[in-house]
């Protein structure tokens, strides 16, 4: 998507240099748009465990280009293979949790096994890297065309006027390589002249909305507002939402959707106001194997200092601010669960389907 | 309530001169407990205007105060009654949408009306100051015992497990002149012995959770543990939350409850998941004449800067830093309305009713 009226991916290589990998250092957005190197495993093992990239797909291609550089710059003779398993485990280990980031890296281990000479090896970690990011960004822009029919026909209904669409958290394109997934059918409305405007929730406590939801939008021109994440609820009431879009960290196969703390009272809100509440997601975020979500899935807990201290611009530059007095306890859980029967539709790369088994398997029969 | 281990009112006059008046610089919270004094009507009125003190019932005291210094300070022997006209006029515009102050006002002024002499003049409003202190403190305590009902039966059902309950924002002593309003019945239960937790939303844009309620929480010794306003939902589905309860800007006879922005949520989740859910308030805060919240009562905008920037302590101290794109969009809705059917029952000082005109009536009939 557009920075300064720039198309940008959130990952590329170097046109000249086939030894360096750009990203967006996206600890600084909104304050700075900066573009650092990944010259090494170490510097794409570094961004992804202090999230300088964040996001499981951004994370898992930015895993990939790490396993290429490893082999890239790997200069001895032998003991490559012990290389790989040694440099993989570590990868893996950056950021637990992150599915993609697994699946990308094996995908790299096991395409590398095919070959035995380093300079073929070499050429297919770059491919498995190059596919991973086209897959990435395939994956997005079928969400967005899928969800750009449910966006036309919402305009039809409101005659072209504007269609005010809340998102919460970032499942924007900096959280993957371009589009994003709740973002997509935006972007691609908006590219086709649809009149859209984005509520975008702040999305305590890391402020992924203030920071870097709204930050994207505003660089592509698209006019969205930011918000408290306690508004949602009373833009409904008053009628100045027309959709709901999240992304979604995991869906399970009863269409229970665990994402960014705070999703659930959004979607609450959307059930009692009749809106359409909808999560965008490409199938690799479906999780095949757990079915209640609210009683199965473990929910991550965080660090106290996530709500006790903010980042910001004050008198003497930018620092990490005290914001609550310090002897207060305090309890960070990163992301909640919105039962099924709250969710109007999943909005995936196959099209879209009811938030249920039975709609994901229409969709996805192999699966089942 | 308890600061250092030593008790405090939010107002109070020196013990040895009439002509000083204390109070809290709510400001300054919670990384300094500052008290401040005021000296003369324009320290009363930059108080309030200023915020020093907040929440309804302390800026009506404090208006009280001020005008009782202003008539103790008040060195000529002509012109009173013009004087006094002038000042209440301006204490009221000092912040135009609390009803307390206007209240608070009026009432010295009437009561100055029926005495000619200064120092008569004095005694009176010092009087009615400190009646209006007092009755804010016995409607304090009143809906406190009230709601203590509620934790007793609980506590009961819980077999004395502790009770774990949320609130929003700030409607504690801070806010009035002791035992505040939603937490009125959690300090009276504490101080009883009966095992509570707070859970406290940070309420943003202006942190009152995360820096007043949660302050005065843990200096009165009572457990609690803070949140981001997107965590309650969570909270509430894992079984963590026994109740909510809730202050109220203003309560409208149909028993809908406008409060502080992303109350709404919190009633929607405690719905979802059988919680009750109240709001404390004096009937001071009943609103006889409107009877549609979400159609009847216009919202208040407040300033993009709130959620702009955020105070905090940073390496070089005390600052007001920007936390997002300077170049964003922003709206700031003050307060959002709950529909009388998410509201399990209102707490006033006249007893516990439902949220509705049968129940407000039951317990106010002089107003039907």
């Amino acid at each position: 998507m557009l920075v300064n009226g720039k198309h940008y991916n959130t990952i590329w290589i170097d046109e000249n240099d086939p030894g360096t990998i750009h990203t967006i250092d996206q600890r600084k957005l909104p304050f700075k748009f900066e573009i650092i190197q990944l010259k090494s495993f170490d510097d794409a093992y570094n961004a992804i465990k202090n999230m300088v990239v964040r996001g499981a797909p951004l994370i898992g291609v930015t895993a990939a280009y790490g396993m290429y550089l490893a082999i890239y710059k790997y200069n001895c003779k032998e003991h490559i293979d012990f290389y790989i398993q040694s440099i993989s485990n570590k990868l893996k280990s950056a950021r637990p949790t992150a599915v993609n980031l697994e699946f990308a890296v094996n995908k790299v281990v096991e395409k590398l096994k095919s070959e035995t000479k380093i300079g073929k090896k070499v050429k297919v970690a770059l491919q498995t890297a190059n596919n991973l990011k086209n897959k990435e960004v395939e994956n997005s822009k079928k969400i967005g065309l899928n969800g750009l029919t449910l966006m036309k026909e919402i305009s039809k209904k409101k005659n072209g006027k504007t269609i005010n669409i809340l998102t919460h958290c970032n499942a924007g394109w900096l959280a993957c390589i371009d589009y994003g997934t709740a973002t997509a059918p935006i972007y691609l409305a908006h590219d086709k002249g649809i009149k859209v405007h984005v509520w975008v929730d702040e999305t305590r406590p890391r402020n992924q909305g203030a920071r870097l939801t709204a930050w994207e939008l505003n660089q592509h021109k698209v006019p969205c507002t930011l918000i408290t994440d306690n508004t949602g609820g009373l833009l409904m009431q008053k009628g100045l939402v027309d959709i709901v879009i999240v992304g979604s960290d995991r869906i399970l196969i009863n269409g229970d959707v665990a994402n960014k703390i705070g999703t659930y009272l959004k979607a609450l809100a959307a059930k009692d106001n009749g809106i359409p509440f909808y999560a965008a997601l490409p199938s690799t975020s479906i999780d095949w194997n757990i079915s209640d979500g609210v009683k199965e899935i473990p929910i991550e807990e965080r660090s106290e200092n996530e709500v006790k201290y903010m980042e910001g611009i004050g008198k003497y530059g930018f620092d990490n601010f005290l914001i609550t007095d310090k002897n207060i306890k305090i309890k960070n859980y990163g992301f909640d669960i919105t039962p099924s029967r709250l969710v109007t539709g999943l909005i995936t790369e196959r099209g879209i389907c009811e938030a249920n088994k039975k709609g994901i398997e229409k969709l996805f029969p192999e699966y089942f």
